[in-house]
């Protein structure tokens, strides 16, 4: 049996899935990031996760053949090293090497958002496609692109990042120094925004919390108008830069995750219905969207069959 | 030796070249593509062209492996057939049998944007690329998309027409039934239409003959203001129009051509300044915009190169 370690690494927690390589999880841990602590913590800790798995799954050791690394930041697949993730304080950090010396086995490394979109693309909503673009709507709004089972990254790693189309030129200010990219006006940091702006404007009563973009939402469901219309000004957006990214790639299937999916239909049918009147119709009829299936598993199942492909298992 | 006969059907002529397996043109001859003639005449005329440029060119015609064919319309590649080609008159057109059928040879169909994108990613300004987006500027915006080599269509041959990128909601009507698609602000018939509008205006001269994108550019150079504003205008859309392509696709390169890019410099340049305000600084520093270099010759390049990989030699 060939099994793989997938790891998800956020800034608060690590993600580990023993997974087979035919997508199915055996064994699902968690453990604290912990950044501070150090390198050889975290590859001491990483160790341990994996020694438990396999006790616990009751798989045998020399059945895993490598350990695939999702990682919040832009990473250099030719060092392994993580070029920066902020989050976790890293700064040109080789985590190939660093894994590699202390599991003995084969590592692959990529950013986060790539890993769960390989996840999606192979055994969650873009299974069997041949082409998937995943987009993880979040605090920000980041993608990847799957074409016959592999990660396509572009020339820098460039690829799928559909957060940073210009949608609204001299709209906000974003992270990247653009003003208008998408993740300014559809991610939950923008729904957010929006309607604490409604909130000040008095549209949505004062004493109400918003934290995040689920608060909103059920807001809306509750009959809101003012938030309403801040879940359908993002929807439109999202459906707008999503038929700028399938125009240029007419893939099979836009997989829709991220914190901002849980919204689930209040969220997929508005952008569906705005997509279908910013494509020309070859895109409208064959690039279908969908939600993602796999949740906070996409990125250790992904992960985990990166290192499956590289390792040729 | 072998040696592939690539086609470029155009609504008034066909181009068709001998191309080694490395992509030296052998041979090049044009002949009428008289489409009311009827197919059969039509293949007829192909095959009395491969035998002109086997004896010509003193190859064997034991050495030709295939043809490649290019269309100016959407074709089936599962049928081998052309979907339908306004210029030509066909439909339905199941011009793999037909050629297969008469020639003797391999047949491979794509459509004419792609082959020529094959053609230059392969030979021209793409050349040594892992991943090219190839423009071509003309009547329409066209384009097409070569990863690793290889032509990626997508889902339904949609990817890479980026001509239908809505980039001006509410914008000039496009023949795809949307409204503000990039081809309807940065072709050719947009500069000619709006060169024509400022001549309305009296800001062009009324006795100067508008008749082509390159009478804008010489006004333009010849100091006219108001041509001078059309171009700046088209390069400015073109610039943001391969800007959200480039956020999409990261591409090495971007190729551009097509009968505007005959402009060179006084398109490219205007285009990367454009580009480079669009787009976030991964995707600047990492995907260059170059003109086209095999002009004309793209076409039948691309197309036996197309067939050249569908045999595998």
């Amino acid at each position: 049996m060939n099994i793989f370690l997938g790891l998800d690494i956020g800034g608060t927690t690590v993600k580990a899935a023993l997974v087979t390589e035919s997508g199915e999880i055996l064994h699902k841990h968690e453990f604290p990031t912990n950044a501070n602590a150090g390198l050889d913590d975290f590859c001491e800790r990483t160790y341990q996760a994996l020694s438990l798995g396999v006790k616990e799954s009751g798989c045998s050791l020399q059945d895993v053949r490598g350990v695939g690394v999702g990682i919040p930041g832009p990473v250099d697949l030719n060092t392994g090293t993580v070029i920066e993730a902020v989050n976790l304080g890293w700064t040109n950090v080789p985590v190939v090497k660093l894994l590699k010396d202390r599991l003995g086995l084969p590592v692959a490394l990529e950013n986060d958002a790539n890993v769960a979109a390989l996840g999606e693309a192979w055994r969650g909503a873009g299974s069997g496609s041949e082409s998937a673009l995943c987009v993880v709507v979040g605090t920000g709004v980041g993608g990847g692109i799957v074409l016959n089972g592999h990660l396509y990254r572009g020339a820098h790693g460039g690829a799928g990042e559909i957060g940073h189309l210009m949608v609204l030129r001299d709209g906000p200010l974003c992270n990247c120094g653009n003003h208008g990219c998408l993740e300014t006006l559809a991610s939950a940091t923008a729904i957010i925004r929006e309607a604490k702006n409604a909130q000040t404007r008095g549209e949505i009563p004062a004493n109400r919390v918003i934290s995040g973009a689920q608060d909103v939402f059920a807001l809306a469901d509750a009959g809101n108008l003012a938030a309403r219309k801040v879940i359908t000004d993002a929807a439109e957006w999202l459906g707008y830069g999503l038929g700028l990214a399938a125009c240029t790639l007419n893939p099979e299937v836009i997989v829709l995750g991220g914190g901002v999916s849980r919204a689930k239909d209040a969220l997929l049918l508005p952008v569906r219905e705005a997509f279908a009147r910013y494509v020309f119709p070859v895109i409208r009829d064959d690039s279908r969207i969908e939600l993602a299936t796999l949740g906070n598993d996409a990125g250790v199942i992904g992960s985990a069959r990166l290192i499956a492909q590289q390792v040729g298992a």
